[in-house]
C-alpha cells in the first residue's frame, strides 16, 4: 500500500452552465503548478448548472489560500458568476456530537475517532441527557448536559453554540439526538450539522418511524444522513441504505437492525463531508465520488 | 438437479394464538397420510395472532378437497376459530395481465411465461391503450382494449369483470398499468389483483414517483408489488426493492433504472402468489420462506 | 413495544426424512405443556434430510432439561434417528473475544456488549499481540497475550484453551485474529469459534484479500462470517454480505469499506449464534428464520 | 423531461500521469468549440496512470473525426504518450447475441431492442443450438446456428467471423452461450465480446456455478459481465451483482433467482459499453459514471 499521504487542496465549485469551465480552471490550476489528482465534474442540463470538485497536491503549487482567493476570484469565479469553496486538508476537522441516550452511533463514531480511522478531532459531546455521560468518560471526552425544556431551549441552544463556537467546531453531528434543533443553532452551522434519520426519507419522517414501518408492512426498511435544515427531516440527504426484513421482525427487531443501519450511513455522511466530497445545491446533495 | 416435481396441497391458515395450534394441524395432516414437505409458521406476538403455511404431498394423502373441507373445519378450524384457505397446485393458475404504454414489464412477464419458467395460463391481455397490441400479437395472446374515460370507467370495467370472470381468471397483474382500479373490479378480485408501483413505498405514493424523487434528492429508489385495495398505493405490500441512484442521475436515468426494478418486483410479488407464498392479515402481507 | 421476554427453550434438531417428524415433535410438546412461539422447518429433499427448530415458552412446560432429554429421546430421537440440541435460554452465553492489532471489529463486539444490545458475558479477551490491551482496559475486561510463533503453537494454544475452559466459555470469536487457529483449539470448541473473513468466500481466501480483489478488478468486495474447521477458510457459512466499489478505490479504500463490512458480518454471524439459529449439516449451515 | 438529445462525441484516453492533463486536454478541446456535457478523470496513483472520459457536444465542435485524429495526436497524443479512442454518437451500434438453449437473457436484450429502450441495431443471432430460433423469428431476427464440435471449432468460428464483418458487428453478445469461445474470434473483437458468467467471479468459475455454490453453503450468489480473453472466465469485469440466499433454496432455485441476476448485470454491462463508458486497462475495466 505504497500510497503517498499528499497534502491536498480541494476545491468545490457550482455556477451557471457555459462553455469552457473545466478547460478555464484546470488551466488556471495548472498555471500556478498544481498537480490534479482527482476532478469530478457533472452538469446539471435541466437546471443549466454546472457542478465541480477539483482536488490537487499542495506540494509545487504556487498559491497559498489567502493568495488563491483573490486570484480565484478574478480570474475564474467572477467570470463564470461560481459559487465555490477552497478547503485545505492540513488540519484535522473539530467535530461535536450530540446524543440523547441511545449510544449505538456514539460507539461507532468515537471508536472511528480513537483507533485512528479517521483523523479528526472531538473536543465535546452534547447531550440532553446524563444517560451516556459513562461512555464519554470511558473515551476521554467532556461531556456537557443541556437539558432541554420548551421554557429553556432557546436559551439552551445559545450556551451550546457559544460552546461550540469557543471549540472551534467545524462540524456538528447529530448521533441520534432525540431534539428538534432550533434555528439559531442551525443558522450558526449552515450545512455543517449532520443528521441521522432512522427511516428511509421521506418515508416515515418524524417520531417512531420503525412504528409506522411496522404498520403499514414494509419489506426494507432504512436509514438516512442529511444536512439539518429548518425543515424537520427534509434537509439535503447525503447517504441512505436499506436492510431487508420479513413479517417476522418485531418492532424490536426492526430498531434492532435498524441501529445497525444508522451506524452505517451516518458514518458514511460524516465521511462524505470530511473528504470534502459533499456540495449542497437547493435541497440536494451533490456527492462527487 | 434430481428434484421430484410432486403435486402437493398448500394450506394458509391464521387464528388467535393458543398452545397446541402446530400440533393440532399436523397431527391432522399425518392421520391422513400426509408427507409434510414445508412448514413455516409465525407467532404476531403483540397481536396475538398465529399464521401458518404447511405444503405436502398429495400423494399418499387421503382426503379429496372436498372431504379436507369437512374434516378440517369440524376437526380444526372451528376449534381454534381459523380463516384459511386450501390450494391444490394441480393446475397451472390463469393470469390476466393489464397493461397501458410502457412494454417493459409486459415483456418480462409474457417471457416467464412462453420459456416455460412460469408454469402459468395467459388467456388475455387488457389495456386502455392500443400501443401494446403488437407485442400481444407477437407472443400470440388475445389483446383487448378497454379505452377509459370517467364518464364510462364503470361500464368498460364491468365489461372487463364479465370478461375476466368467462376466461377463469385467478389473478390479475397490473403491469404499469396507469389508470386507478374502480371498486366493482377490485371487489370481483379480492387480494388477486397484483399491482406494481414504481417507488419505494409509502414514499412516492400516486403519480410521477420518479419525478418527485428526483425533486427530494434521494440516494435510492424503489419499487413495490402489492395487493390492491380501495386506498390508493396503500395496499397489502408484497415484495420491495431499491438501487442506488447518484447527483449524475436525470430523470429519464431514474425511469430507466427503476424499469428493471420494477420488472424484477413484479415478477417477485407475482411469483410469491403463485407458490401461495402470501397471506394476508389487516393491512399486512405474511410472505412465507 | 410489549413484547413479553419470557423464558424459552430451543430445539435443533436433524434426522432422515420421513412422513411425520413434525407432527410427532409437536404433539410430545403439546402434550408436556409446551407453548410453541417459532417452528421453522426445512426438507432438503436432494439429500432426504428433515431440519427443525423449535421454541418454546418455558413457564408451563412440564420438563426440566434432565427430564426433557429422558423423554425426548425414548419418545422421539431414537425413533426418527434424530440429531439435537436443546439450549434453554436462562442464562447469558459467555464469549470469549481473539484478535490481532485490528479494533473495528472489537469496538463493535464491545459496545454491543456494553450498551446492553447483546445481553452476553465476555470474560476475557485473547491476543497474540500486545496492541489492543489498552481498548480492552477501557472496557474493563481482562486481557491476555498470548504471543505465537510456529515453536510454540502447540503450547501457546494449550494455555488458550485451558483459560478458555475455565472461564467457562460458550463461544469462541476470531474478531480478525490474523493466524491460523490449531486443531487442538478447534477440536475443543466444536462449531463453536467464529472467524469473520474480510471478503466474500470461496473468491479470496486466505491472506491478503483485499490486495487480490483490486487485482481482479471485483466491482463488489464482500465479508464472510463461518464457523472454523481445520480446512482454512473453508468451514460452514454463517453469513456473508457485499458492498460496490469502483475504479476509483485504492487497496486503502477496499479496506476502509470493507472493515464496516466485517462489523456487520461478524456480528449478524454471532448474534444467529446467540439466537440458537444455527445448525451446521455436513459442511453448510442452516440458519432458521 | 426536457432533455435535449444532442449528438455527442466521446472521448476515452489513458496515459502516464503528469501534471496539466486534464487542461491540456480539456484547452484542447475549448478551443475547437466543445461545449464538455460530461468530464470523468481519475488517477491510479499505486500504478501512476491517468485515465479520462469527456463528451462534449457535436453542434459547434469544429473537427470531424478525421481531423480530430490529426490534432489530437499532434497537440496532445505524442505530447503525454495517451492511448486514446475517440467515439461519434452519430448512429447505433450492431450488436451480435449469441445464445444455446436458455432464453432468459435473449428475451430481455431483445425486448429492450424492441421496445425502443436501447437504441441499437441486432441484425443477427448465432446458436449453436437450433432451440432458440422460434424467439428470434418471433422477434423478426435471422437466426443463424453453427453446431460446435471439437472438430468443426475452428472452421465454424471462421465462417461466424466471416458473418460478423460481413453484417458490420461491433459488439458481441454473449447471453447464456454455452461454449468457449475460440482465440480467432476473440482476436476478432478485442474488448468488443461481453460475457454474462453465472456467478460473483472469481469464485465458481467454470461450469455448474450453481451446483458449486449449493455445495459450498454460500449465503448470497451473483452474476458477472465480463469482456471476453483468452483466459476463461477471468476477463476484465464490467459489472457484477447478488442476491441473497438461505438453506431453502434448491439448486433448481438458486438456478430461478440467479437468471434474473443474469438478466440484469448482462444488460448493465452491455449498456456502460454503448454508452461508451468501459475502459480497459490491463485486466481491470474502468467504469466511468
Amino acid at each position: 500500500m505504497a500510497e503517498r499521504r499528499a497534502r491536498t487542496a480541494t476545491l468545490l465549485m457550482h455556477c451557471p452552465d457555459r462553455p469552457g469551465v473545466v478547460a478555464a480552471v484546470t488551466r488556471f490550476l495548472a498555471t500556478h503548478g498544481a498537480n490534479i489528482v482527482d476532478l469530478d465534474q457533472h452538469v446539471d442540463r435541466a437546471e443549466g448548472v454546472f457542478f465541480m470538485r477539483v482536488r490537487w497536491e499542495l506540494e509545487g503549487f504556487a498559491l497559498d489560500a489567502e493568495a488563491f482567493e483573490a486570484a480565484f476570484r478574478s480570474g475564474i469565479a467572477d467570470h463564470f458568476d461560481a459559487v465555490w469553496q477552497l478547503h485545505h486538508q492540513d488540519r484535522p476537522l473539530r467535530l461535536a456530537l450530540f446524543v440523547s441516550k441511545m449510544s449505538h452511533c456514539l460507539y461507532d463514531l468515537l471508536s472511528r475517532w480513537q483507533s485512528g480511522e479517521w483523523r479528526v478531532e472531538i473536543p465535546l459531546i452534547i447531550s440532553n441527557h446524563e444517560t451516556l455521560r459513562p461512555v464519554a468518560q470511558q473515551f476521554g471526552i467532556p461531556f456537557h448536559c443541556f437539558a432541554i425544556s420548551p421554557e429553556n431551549k432557546a436559551e439552551q441552544e445559545a450556551a451550546e453554540i457559544e460552546l461550540l463556537e469557543r471549540h472551534g467546531i467545524d462540524l456538528v453531528v447529530l448521533a441520534r439526538y432525540m431534539q428538534i434543533v432550533g434555528p439559531a443553532l442551525i443558522n450558526a452551522f449552515p450545512q455543517r450539522i449532520i443528521n441521522i434519520h432512522h427511516s428511509f426519507l421521506p418515508a416515515f419522517a418524524g417520531a417512531r418511524p420503525y412504528h409506522a414501518a411496522h404498520a403499514r408492512g414494509v419489506k426494507i426498511i432504512g436509514a438516512t444522513s442529511h444536512y439539518v435544515t429548518e425543515d424537520l427531516d427534509a434537509g439535503p440527504i447525503i447517504d441512505q441504505d436499506v436492510t431487508r426484513i420479513t413479517h417476522r421482525d418485531s418492532i424490536k427487531a426492526l430498531v434492532r437492525k435498524g441501529q445497525d443501519l444508522e451506524k452505517l450511513v451516518l458514518a458514511r455522511g460524516v465521511w462524505a463531508h470530511l473528504q470534502r466530497q459533499t456540495l449542497v445545491y437547493r435541497n440536494r446533495t451533490i456527492v462527487f465520488s
